[in-house]
């Protein structure tokens, strides 16, 4: 199992660095006031597609062997990820496979085709999806390239924090989101060898807090009907990711829907930026663990404002 | 009547620029493919209180008298100009008096109270309003600080259009929101005089076109019963800010309400950032009329980001 080290994500963020935006980290005085700490939000929602997934599918697309160039890239996902691999790979004349479930919103297959890639559309399960991504393997020869285990992945995905750290080399603290842990393994890698001495944390829904019970037990466990309105957040680590994250991070923090839809709303309504809820959910964690942060330089990866503006969840508070 | 001249801007914005925000200048490829033109936004969305009404009341509060800083001051607005002379009174040690109409968005209310202003509520007519402001100056002695016929407010607000064409000075044409006109019109004395070739250009909703309707007939027109989404927008032409606007502006373009929600849609998805629909009303005219704006260096003034998130209106779109 090859594990990418910071000089990988060094090597990334070479390779990329043309071909995706260098996000502003942005302060707020008024979420300093709120937190009780110094909070630097490298902000990914500016990224391309709208994600910090464009650092990670780009850097993998970049990495293809002609051969594996010429018969194109697939993956299976509804999300960030998808559109990510689309607009790298379709960018840089490489043919995208994208297996959708038939159930996925409208915005998010007109996205996806519209970065030209080629929809496979299948049952949502994953049992279809993994199928039909196997389908086209053998039919097309495509290489698999994976939302997070996968190496140049998430040397990709270190990139944001290495950014960070450049910009604002004094933190005592880093905290991402965690879903398969793509983003918190580079953003662990970065931060760790920058600054040995920094606290990592990943901020994860108490919905779907499989990291969180993978970290505690030392044994990846399965993320059971996460129900989350953080749906960048939904899956589980795999043994790559977890390897990084059990060795670097010092802790994974829980938070509630209700706490995820208050920062979310905090942020729209203090900073006047879109962040989608799974961003959220890293600000909800420092929020709830005031003492972990106060008077100490934080640094927050806001990972995407892919949001649906039809259907927002700020009604449902009080 | 004094009317503010290039001069009165520039001090404007010497006496200023210490206490506000220097807001950026963002671009969207995308938007500029859609356009056609080449975008330049003025983002006082980041601004101070969320909107360009920062300015100006910065601007009044600082030109007071010492008597009338004991005095304290008074007016009387839907929103952004308020928390604007609320927070730029307070902050320095002045007392601020509000009347708002009862039916302005709670966000706003909150924000009026939350610098510290001594709030009186109105029914949401002119007469209402003047009323009470007249009230409160008669009884305290307090000074009116009108949100646009004010010759301090009028220079304030053409600091944005001075840093946006300072940073960005090849702009062939420049377009502000005009409600009562103070942005318009320190726009315009701004525009006018560092680029005398550019064109000026005003954005009105079609509910709320009492602006447009002035300056075709050459005489000031009042905002009858308007009713746009576009709530900054409401107020009517004054003298003041006519003269300026009637001399130094080139057209004034009216749009749809539907025309307003999509602007506002597209630069909250592809922008991810957080406008109010007043300022969508100049994107939706750089839309609406791309005959004259494609090819074109645009600056379009983003006035404001205060929006109630727990009613947004996108939900109306097809």
């Amino acid at each position: 199992m090859f594990i990418p080290g910071f000089e990988e994500v060094l090597a990334a963020s070479g390779a990329i660095s043309s071909f995706i935006h260098r996000t502003p980290v942005l302060t707020s005085r008024q979420l300093n006031t709120i937190s009780g700490g110094r909070l630097f939000f490298k902000c990914e929602n500016f990224q391309k597609v709208g994600a910090f997934k464009f650092r990670g599918a780009t850097n993998a697309v970049i990495n293809l062997t002609d051969e594996q160039r010429r018969r194109g890239v697939v993956t299976h996902s509804s999300g960030n990820h998808a559109a990510a691999l689309a607009h790298a790979a379709v960018s840089r004349g490489v043919k995208a496979f994208i297996v959708m479930p038939s159930s996925a919103p409208e915005v998010k297959k007109r996205a996806v085709a519209g970065y030209g890639a080629v929809i496979t559309f299948c049952e949502p399960t994953l049992e279809a999806r993994e199928a039909a991504a196997a389908a086209i393997i053998s039919r097309e020869g495509a290489t698999l390239v994976h939302p997070y285990d996968n190496f140049f992945i998430m040397a990709g995905q270190g990139t944001a924090a290495l950014e960070l750290m450049t910009e604002q080399p004094a933190l005592d603290a880093i905290i991402a989101p965690v879903g398969g842990g793509g983003l918190l393994s580079g953003t662990a890698i970065t931060a760790r060898h920058l600054n040995p001495g920094i606290r990592i944390y990943g901020a994860e829904p108490l919905l779907a807090d499989d990291a969180s019970r993978s970290f505690r037990t030392g044994v990846i466990q399965p993320a059971v009907k996460p129900a989350t309105i953080a749906d960048g957040l939904l899956t589980s680590l795999c043994e790559r990711t977890f390897t990084v994250i059990r060795d670097n991070v010092d802790d994974i923090l829980t938070v509630t829907e209700a706490s995820i839809i208050k920062a979310m709303l905090l942020v729209w309504e203090r900073m006047k930026i879109i962040i989608e809820p799974s961003s959220a959910v890293a600000l909800a964690a420092v929020l709830d663990y005031k003492p972990l942060f106060a008077g100490k330089n934080v640094g927050i990866i806001i990972s995407g404002g892919n949001v649906d503006l039809k259907s927002l969840p700020f009604s449902q508070l009080s």
